[in-house]
């Protein structure tokens, strides 16, 4: 029988391993980076908890990179394997400085993850969202998104226009594939994320940033709706966030 | 030990009673609806699936009815009770009808449910979602909105004011009782909800139409959301809703 | 010759008087307010300009007022006149105060000018922009919001309900009248206007308060679109503000 | 004394060229497009209205087109000319089609004006903006927008994000520079705009096509507006249009 899969990009520490994670319980997922060091101990986590996982060290904003990621799974899974689910959670650059002041090439860097990256995802893991056969929920797309994606910030051109890229595309894409039946669904995350990296940061106020676990059991959720109740758009913020 | 409770105020057909039945599998729940006979069939369903209900006919545009039915919740509850969720889903009636030929009784009328109603209903519940001393979950409050409140529409501006005041109101009680713990969540239904009503709409389109249980559904995982990670926004539309 | 004229509601000192003023260079103005002592000056001020001004001391939100002012329009301009321009500036009373100690009364109170004012004033003035024969303009009806039309706010449930209420009802009425040639804008002021009132505020920072000329400028620039080109929704903030 | 001018990119047929003449009877304009051949009938037009007009074709999407032709301008003008007003006019590369049939490079490709383009000349232009040492209007940045950059659609991703993208572009800019007195506004051209191209389409319907003259116009008023009042988005659309 076809295998069906998840695959998880971006999935290093904090929101995209805890997506892993938590669609571990169910599929087989796939998860990539750009480093398999980052990767090691997400892997190691999800066999503990008794999923199946492959790590692969990926460049989405190479296509030729992608490719080979594919041909990769689909050597594990099968060429007729589907994909239950994909999230692209890899984190644009966040840059914040004055305008004048950046250059060409840091602009547009910034901006590969939200345009080349998205593009490359996208068009490698759609494919074998239609092709559907089995599963028990709508065969489901989200993008990770952040404030920036519906509002501008002083120092924040780059940043922004790559939030607001990613909103643009998976608007369309919700419109396009929508009606073929697959769920397509962005994630405003408005907030400080609770990771190894933010641990300094809010302590002051408890529970004042997302908890990872949390956008993981929210992108679940989308994943469960059936094609009758599509979420195109989430926010998620701690209650003691001023918006 | 204190009662936790579920209120659903506008509990008739529908969203409100697949809502109430959903959140029935954890609290007793209180439904609200202008008829008593629009409640019983909703009470017998509950207590076939070993829920607890107690239906009160309540005006919630008139202040003095929501009030006595306060009283009657605290009568029945302990007036230590605390209310685990609030969902407002009166409905504005909707109007469509050229602006000039539309009289100030029918204008205002269509608005009272979302004016007088919302504010009748979040006054008297709020204080007892402060007041939570128990319960696994933040006390939740849940708006039921539609496309409407964010787009208004040709002889629709008495309904778009309807709509789009609740949303006013939703943002404005997260960003005031959000800090205190609550969560306040605004849903944006975008699509035909499928009823007895509405059963010869759309049949030609498979699942075209928004299940009523999975309103329900959505509004139950908002509720389960911690503190560090609400959600304010949702949006629920059928796959194959042009939007 | 028919008559053309406009008439601005909420004519007191500041925008509505600036509005008026403008709007007076080329038309006869009627200016609607409560009182007629907060009217008098604004009219001395556009008669010392050349213009020709009215002023009718109504309560908009009284369908009677209404009523009898539009008598008085058309005993003094001929029942056949035409509105070229209406523009729709009744503040809802500011209230910033915690939910829960808001009276139903002052809240519905506060709503009655952005809800029972809004739809008398439109449902008097469109029949006479519809009946345009002459104008070198199209009819114009413009309602000034603010940033509470497009963002609610802790303890400000009902001027938030009030703002996104007019700016529902403005986009409905773009919708139905704008295909008919009538240019339905809304207007959101974000930042504080410079009048008497608000002399004391923010002294330290030059300009940094909205210039009511402005805001009349920007009115009579929208006015003057031709029906190829009309704009909806303008923003109006001094450079200095945060947003 | 130093010159003031002002700058169009996108200065092609139809809204570039309406506002390039709009501007040229005040300021010299200088005129980019990538083809010589576009801007000649521009320059003789603005020449034959009594204005100044420097025409360079530029590919802005290239940092060293666009640097040099910043050599050209400091040569005319002098190397302590200040931008008036710049305006960023350049096509996106409108592409329908669906997404899994688009190519990386005809993706990227199409986003190349939007991203590339307008960091270029947003750097070149700026600086001189900010050197404001006369001008009888602050100096103004105008991005022009389309609906595409507030909704997404089927097989318009590459569209969506770019338009997207310029608004991004546009809301952070004003955040940035708004304080330091640059007006940076966004236009949402709703609608087909009027030009040779399109002369066949909606000729039913009478004015149902944006007059690039008014695009111009409003482009105008927008530069007049004083830093106490600066408006950063406006719509523009046909009243028959829907929307």
């Amino acid at each position: 029988m076809p295998k069906l899969i998840a695959i998880i990009a971006g999935a290093g520490p904090g929101t995209g391993s805890a997506v892993a994670l938590r669609f571990a319980q169910v599929y087989p997922v796939v998860v990539l980076s750009r480093s398999q060091s980052s990767l090691d101990p997400l892997v190691r986590d999800i066999k503990q908890n008794g999923g199946h996982a492959l790590s692969i060290p990926t460049d989405v904003t190479s296509s030729s990179s992608m490719n080979s990621t594919m041909d990769r799974i689909k050597a594990e899974f099968g060429s007729d394997m589907s994909v239950a689910a994909a999230v692209y959670n890899v984190a644009s650059k966040f840059m914040k400085k004055p305008f004048l002041e950046q250059s060409q090439d840091e602009f547009l860097g910034s901006l590969e993850p939200s345009i080349k990256g998205a593009f490359n995802f996208a068009q490698a893991t759609l494919p074998f969202m239609l092709n559907q056969h089995q599963g028990q929920y709508p065969p489901t797309f989200i993008f990770t998104g952040a404030t920036a994606a519906i509002k501008g910030g002083s120092g924040l051109s780059a940043f922004a226009m790559s939030k607001f890229g990613i909103r643009a595309m998976s608007q369309s894409l919700a419109r396009e594939f929508g009606p073929k039946g697959v769920h397509v669904s962005h994630a405003i995350i408005d907030g400080i994320i609770d990771t190894e990296k933010t641990k300094a940061f809010s302590q002051d106020v408890p529970d004042s940033k997302i908890d990872p676990k949390w956008i993981a059991e929210s992108y679940w959720f989308l994943h469960t709706q059936p094609r009758t109740s599509f979420t195109h758009e989430i926010d998620l913020r701690p209650y003691s966030e001023t918006w």
